[in-house]
């Protein structure tokens, strides 16, 4: 089974926003084991649509639109594959009550495009729509797969997962199981020649690695009817990778760097706190954008002068002036001194030359952490590069990585 | 003329990564006036990507490709395109010695399949990479314009701005002129009900506005020959919407409300500082992004709980025990605080429920926004809703667009 996906709206081909929406049901697609061999995207144009329609049919058994369900003149999704389909647009009750029941419950004035709305194709199965007035479809015609989705991705997103994946996974017989392993610290060449050989003869599960932004990422993935035996193909390969590389491996799938540690924080009932300078609120900013954050994080000061890491910190200007403001010693007192000022049990911080100039005539990418746990206090020089942002990136990453790294006694923090 | 973008990768197929690609080379084209009808995305498969070129080559008279210039095998887009189009693939010299150059400058061994990405398609005019190794190409065959653009962003985007948009820009007449003016703190709705009759009307130029993330832009696009005399149209109408919503209109094209306020705090001589609940270090991020930040941007103290705000911010206990810590006082005291300790001209405070759960009995949304000149302190309360993420940029960029007011003189600031 291949599909295709086609996305409707103007919006794409002007560049006003990505088809992140492909992306999205990429995804899910190819962990139900779907091959996706085409995007496309087109324009609110009739004459199009119907070409791209025609296309896709020829070369796809999947169809999957999104955008253009809406209630303007725009819209015509729906429209252009009832012609292309041979069939009607059909009132879809439910959707019509829940459309009138919003516009009594808001007191808002319905007009009578939103009536268009509730329309579906003749014969489809309407997907409710929790966060949207304009409910999405699945139709089944001479062996070709039609689905239509809202383009709002709030919309398309749920609709999707509950809507749609539980009518297209009872069509997989061999589904496949995906497994993502995130590693920091590593680069992908370094990776690749470690696990060389596992790659050179993979087949079942497929291994395949990604550069992502200052990480690798590298997607397992098992093909097999039965889940449980799935699960032990990943967790096998996954052992023999381990062996090699598992001090780089922090996380799982979506999992990030911070909800990591946050993770670790909370298993060892230790909080945080952060001292920034180049970084800036960046470290803090991670952290807090957890939901219960709060249970491990007190607060962090972001110390972009030297009068506000001597005054509000508490850094002797002596260090500052002897050492400058980028370097280990300002780091350690740094750590030091958010843990205890804060009341934190672990206290991080970060100091250096995010650019694009140089500063105290120390190099771009010039970049101390300092790691202080109330016994003891650690500094570690860096040499990052890249933009401003990548190094203040890559330098908030590091130190929640070292943060990973003292939490499971890897390096350089080895008992 | 018409095109068609076509990107080339089997990552973009299975939702590894979204293709941003598209979007930013529509937005160029969008400028320069070439209308976009087609993005089509294609694994790295030769048969598909031939028929693909085919289907483009048949309804588009430039078509750009993006991926698939790499060394790897998987990389086949010039080698498919090349004998699409009879065409041989020769070595581009000026290439090759770039390639050798960082080889021998790395002092890494130059594998044999990196000769590969110095080849280009005979009779192509090359566009250098100064960002990695393989050259972008454009050529002109039967009236039909092929570009051949690298995958990677990082290089793919300076690349065409700097060396295809200068080719592309002598072949149009009658170039389009764009303008996006940025609203903050109106809703879409609001915005077009307040230019419905300028909208209605619209010619040249056309008025698009669109919704973005607790934003609103109207995209301007004036055609005209001379650039002077679409500057004036654009300055025309530009002044009619000023009139009616000039309040909200805070910046141009690409600008961030953070970029603006830097700009004002710049002009005005004065510095900034925060003190940061809800929005934990997110306010201080967005400063601190912006090169150059350190000239006006002090530091900030994220208290992230009432221990913090009390003990290293300062504010009273009693104020916390009998408002609570998202209150419009606690918020006063933070920016007051803010502002001298770190020894600011403007302490600017953020305090409120991020969510998901309610805190000290206030609803999710309940924030409080402190702004400290020294002289005043004010204090301005706020329901903001969505997610927990939501909420937090939708503070952050409202106390960016509080200061920005306070400049401008706009009310709540008005004298």
């Amino acid at each position: 089974m291949n599909a295709e996906l086609i996305a409707v709206g103007s919006e794409l081909l002007l560049g006003q926003i990505a088809n992140t929406n492909a992306q999205f049901i990429s995804e899910q697609l190819a962990q139900l084991g779907i091959n996706v061999f085409y995007h496309t995207v087109v324009g609110d144009n009739k004459e199009r649509l119907s070409s791209a329609i025609k296309i896709a049919e020829s070369r796809s058994d999947m169809i999957i639109f999104t955008g253009g369900l809406g209630p303007t003149k725009d819209d015509l999704t729906k429209e252009t594959i009832s012609r292309e389909l041979g069939r009607k647009l059909v009132v879809d009750q439910e959707a019509l009550n829940s459309i009138l029941s919003f516009f009594e419950k808001t007191g808002r004035v319905m007009t009578e495009n939103n009536r268009k709305q509730a329309l579906i194709i003749e014969g489809s199965t309407s997907l409710p729509n929790h966060h949207g007035m304009a409910p999405g479809m699945l139709i089944e015609i001479k062996n070709k797969t039609y689905i239509l989705l809202p383009g709002p991705p709030n919309e398309m997103k749920p609709m999707f997962v509950n809507a749609a994946v539980p009518l297209l996974a009872k069509v997989q017989t061999n589904p496949l199981h995906s497994r993502v392993l995130r590693f920091f610290g590593i680069g992908e060449s370094a990776l690749e020649t470690k696990l060389m050989d596992l790659i050179d003869t993979q087949s079942n599960p497929t291994i395949a690695p990604l550069a992502k932004e200052s990480e690798v990422t590298i997607r397992l993935t098992a093909t097999h009817e039965k889940k449980d035996m799935a699960k032990q193909l990943l967790d096998d390969i996954e052992e023999k990778i381990s062996l090699r590389v598992g001090d780089y491996l922090y996380g799982y799938d979506e999992q990030s760097l911070p909800e990591v540690v946050f993770c670790l924080l909370k298993k060892h009932q230790k909080t945080m706190a952060f001292a920034e300078s180049l970084t800036g609120g960046l470290a803090s900013q991670l952290m807090t954008d957890i939901p219960g954050a709060s249970e491990v994080f007190k607060g962090s000061i972001v110390s972009y002068t030297n009068e506000v890491k001597s005054e509000v910190l508490g850094v002797p200007t002596q260090i500052l002036e002897t050492y400058g403001a980028v370097s280990a010693e300002c780091a350690k007192y740094m750590a030091k001194n958010s843990q205890s000022k804060c009341k934190a049990t672990i206290g991080l911080s970060f100091t250096g030359v995010a650019g694009p100039d140089k500063s105290e005539n120390k190099e771009v990418g010039t970049v101390f952490i300092g790691l202080a746990d109330g016994q003891n206090v650690y500094s570690f020089p860096y040499q990052f590069s890249g933009t401003r942002s990548r190094i203040r990136l890559q330098s908030a990453k590091t130190g929640y990585d070292l943060v990973r790294r003292y939490f499971r006694q890897l390096s350089p923090f080895e008992k």
